[in-house]
């Protein structure tokens, strides 16, 4: 795993949201925006099981994950690497994000009989601009 | 060519950078931040030869762009598509984007010998996410 530079690393801490592209069903990029908690030195994101950005990892697990300086557009970290996604149908992850969020009941977000999963990004490499 | 729905076009209009998405040499996601101008309803960007992301698009045209709301980052638009790549070796059209960033001299960027294109953005499909 690749450590991320000291520079950067208020991008991961104060930041709401994280830019993930992954790669769609004909090899297609994808970029959406989501929530993210950052523990143990790791980007963790709650995913929905029926929200394409997850069928696209089950099928391919490369993932760039770009934070933006809420405060500079100009300051980034790029993290790319491989995911793996751990099932988390009782939202025990889930309810670490909601907290972060406000204090988010993140059932409240799903259809009934709807399941999440931890998403854990593993970095092979980071790519840092502006300072 | 899809348009862009009247309730997210201030994120074309508002915003300082576009999150964009291309695929790298061995079919894996990569994104970066760059800068952008919306003229006559399209996307484009002045990339430099030498980055990265324009030898992907000279691979696979395929990218994903996505515009977070400066004020609102649950306000989102994907735009997903193919760039059409022409060289712009006079600055002609990076000296127009120059203009919309304080008047950036983006020679200034480069260095000497080095080359601009302009990649406009075909869009395909757009998604749109917040109100």
């Amino acid at each position: 795993m690749t450590s991320i530079p000291e520079t950067h690393r208020d991008l991961l801490e104060n930041n709401q949201i994280v830019m993930l592209a992954t790669i769609g069903p004909h090899g297609e990029p994808q970029v959406t925006a989501l929530w993210f908690l950052y523990e143990d030195g790791k980007v963790k994101m709650s995913i929905n099981e029926y929200r394409q950005k997850l069928k696209n990892l089950r099928r391919d697990p490369r993932a760039s994950a770009l934070f933006v300086d809420p405060a500079n557009p100009y300051k980034t970290l790029e993290i790319r690497g491989t995911v793996e996604i751990e099932p988390d149908s009782e939202y025990v992850f889930a309810s670490r994000v909601g907290a972060k969020y406000g204090g988010t009941d993140m059932r409240e977000m799903d259809k009934p009989g709807e399941m999440r999963s931890m998403v854990t990004l593993i970095s092979e490499k980071v790519h840092t601009f502006g300072k």
